[in-house]
């Protein structure tokens, strides 16, 4: 098989076959010997971002990419295996929240996620920023966290759907990042991976999400239900609200405080309510509950008893990190440094943006325009006044914790635009904008 | 200026800027420092096949593709340098007739050519069979020609449009050769570097053609005299049948045979009379006539008085052939063998492939399927029995000459299907199907 024939399928708009589709994963994993260079590879990318993939196309694509890697199997540890992923936000912890949660109640999660990058924030980091803390387990040391915790929450290993890594890296430098086949198969090739049954997704949409439109999130939301249905997992899928950021601490040290504050029953209504509604569907998955309802109770239950808060401390001390942060969050990193960003004048925060929140926070440091870039743990922006609150000339809008002087300087103009202050409050928006299967 | 936002431009329809297209040329004639990778350029390759290009970015990239190398300058040499190109045939040895017959009429023709490919035959393969004609001039024996001869016939030099020969070899190989925009700019940017000012273009139509549908012909007419005219070239386009085979003979030296019969006003009547036509839009072109009229009387002129033939010899003779094969045609390679394809039924020749005529051509050994395969001048087919020709079963359709048994029982499928036979001719169609400019 040529890999120009297989472009030229593509290319004319038709379907490809399912040996097409091998093709090209296979010399995605693996390029040499295969015949086909990166060149041939971003020419069918493009023709695919530009006429688009069947859902049954979608599937075959997600499913070679999953078996280009290692599959883990864990149908030796007893308990239904239930995951959720978002396409990431600006402020989103739940991970932190909901895997406690979940695990809590019953659910193994074995949570393979990814580092931050741009204006969205990574899992990794932010459990990076908790001292000692290894999200670089064995698939032993995995294996162990899932059987005594519940829980183990990491990044993915190398040897984790390699063809998604190769067409990731080509897409991000080709502009073919944003197409919905392509993002779906990379998503659950790597979900796939993790020997879960179930899946619960939470698709942003907003200013501050990947997905700037109602239309295109639930596009993705379809496609991921679609696609993951078809390779076997039970999936549902959330379009949740992502304009402005979620809870009220944005950076990695700052949002485990927030994680753990949610646990013990302090967080913000908006992070707690999709904590918790997130966790329950994952419930429901795991356990075939016919609705939401009892999930939801046990959720809750697991909440105000702080059964998910001691499952996070013992996660943390499974994976090496130290469990006393919980109780001190001065054993996490900061910053000596903090100014506040203040309202001019008085009224109602009618608007708050997420990803010029998401800037600034990567600009102080907390973010990587590039995968190779450090980051520090320390720094991040804390949401004083969310949207609706009144302010006056003498209150902050935020916190901002810094580091350096001079990227202080350029995250300020952002932050100063990052917000708008009207007469009245903004009518109550849902955060939960809708539900797929 | 990053590869991913110039190809983001164009995969979300926009128009790319002249500085977008000068660094992809840039990169493709250079990429070492370019900050571009072939995976950048065929990404854009094929955006571009989809989502077009206006023909003011054609022209740019034309233009940039041309000055990515050497263009030469003619302006020392005297008289209106105008040269001739087609999309490509079988049978289709226009060039070797009408070359010497403008050039008898007083027009300056630096005709650079390519070689066959496909199913279709190379300019420079035909006269490489002349014994010691050499199409590889030197810029000072090239000047020598056009000044001596008014008529030089070469392949491209290695410093013609480096760009063009890094995007055409990607486009091969990504199902990205058929756009129109992309070949405009690869035909057009070779011949602005030959110093003409002026083209006459052949756009065939049909089976045997590239483009196969008249639409796709007109479509590629019509950019290439956009194009060039933008460029600052008098450009005239035909569109033109090629289902049949061009004249009766195909293969390298049975082309030259046909060539040199044409030019002493023996020639089939199509190949005669397309060559004229195309001569005389040259003369016209080079000398600002008003039409046609008297251009195609000097051009029937130098062909009843053997002024073109004379040319020819002499071109022959300038580029070190041997200038005897004008009057003793044993002095061009052929073979020892040869087999006559004869109908099985008595009617009128109703179809002959010219696609199927081309690949048997091939097969035989006088093509190419890649571009480093040598070819074999001396077999060929020469088509006895032409369209609308009365045939019985005890005539030849074909005769094949061949050179080895295993190629000729390949190609006799082919050509035993290259001929359709019906109870009455077929209605008379047209050769030259349109005029543009």
């Amino acid at each position: 098989m040529r890999p120009g024939d297989v472009i030229q399928t593509k290319r004319d708009g038709g379907t490809l076959s399912p040996e097409q589709i091998d093709a090209f994963v296979s010399a995605a994993a693996r390029l040499e010997g295969s015949g086909w260079e990166k060149y041939h590879l971003t020419a069918l990318l493009m023709a695919i971002y530009l006429n688009d993939m069947t859902p049954g196309e979608a599937a075959h694509l997600t499913r070679a990419m999953a078996d280009s890697g290692k599959r883990l199997d864990l149908s030796d540890i007893e308990g239904p295996k239930v995951d959720k992923h978002s396409t990431g936000g600006v402020g989103d912890k739940t991970s932190l929240i909901l895997g406690p949660l979940a695990a809590a109640c019953g659910v193994i999660v074995p949570m393979m996620s990814g580092r931050g990058l741009g204006h969205s924030g990574g899992t990794l980091d932010k459990l990076e920023s908790i001292p000692g803390f290894n999200v670089h387990l064995s698939e032993t040391e995995f294996r162990a966290a899932l059987k005594n915790v519940g829980l183990g929450m990491i990044g993915q290993t190398a040897d984790v759907a390699p063809a998604d890594k190769t067409l990731y890296a080509l897409r991000d430098v080709t502009a073919t990042v944003e197409s919905i086949p392509l993002i779906t198969a990379s998503i659950l090739s790597k979900k796939l991976s993790e020997g879960i049954s179930g899946l619960v997704m939470d698709v942003k949409s907003g200013r501050g999400a990947f997905m700037k439109t109602r239309a295109r999130a639930r596009a993705l939301a379809d496609s991921i239900v679609k696609v993951g249905t078809a390779n076997g997992l039970k999936v549902s899928a959330f379009i949740t609200a992502m304009d402005a950021p979620l809870g009220r601490f944005v950076g990695n040290a700052l949002e485990v405080v927030e994680s753990i504050e949610t646990l013990k029953g302090n967080g913000p209504k908006d992070l707690t309510e999709l904590s918790v509604k997130l966790a329950a569907r994952m419930v429901r998955i795991a356990f075939g509950a016919p609705d939401d309802t009892k999930p939801e109770a046990l959720v809750r239950e697991a909440l105000a008893t702080g059964t998910g808060l001691d499952v996070f401390r013992k996660c943390i001390e499974q994976q090496g990190g130290d469990p006393r942060v919980i109780d001190d969050y001065s054993r996490l990193p900061s910053t000596d440094a903090t100014v506040h960003v203040n309202t001019a004048r008085t009224g109602y925060i009618t608007a708050i943006d997420a990803e010029k929140v998401g800037i600034a926070a990567r600009v102080l440091g907390g973010g990587r325009s590039r995968a190779e870039d450090a980051i520090d743990p320390a720094v991040g922006i804390i949401v004083r006044a969310k949207l609706g609150e009144r302010v006056t000339s003498r209150d902050a809008v935020f916190d901002v914790h810094y580091r350096d002087d001079a990227k202080l300087a350029l995250s300020l103009p952002l932050l100063a635009e990052a917000f708008q202050v009207g007469d009245a409050p903004p009518a109550d928006e849902p955060l939960i904008l809708e539900e797929l299967a």
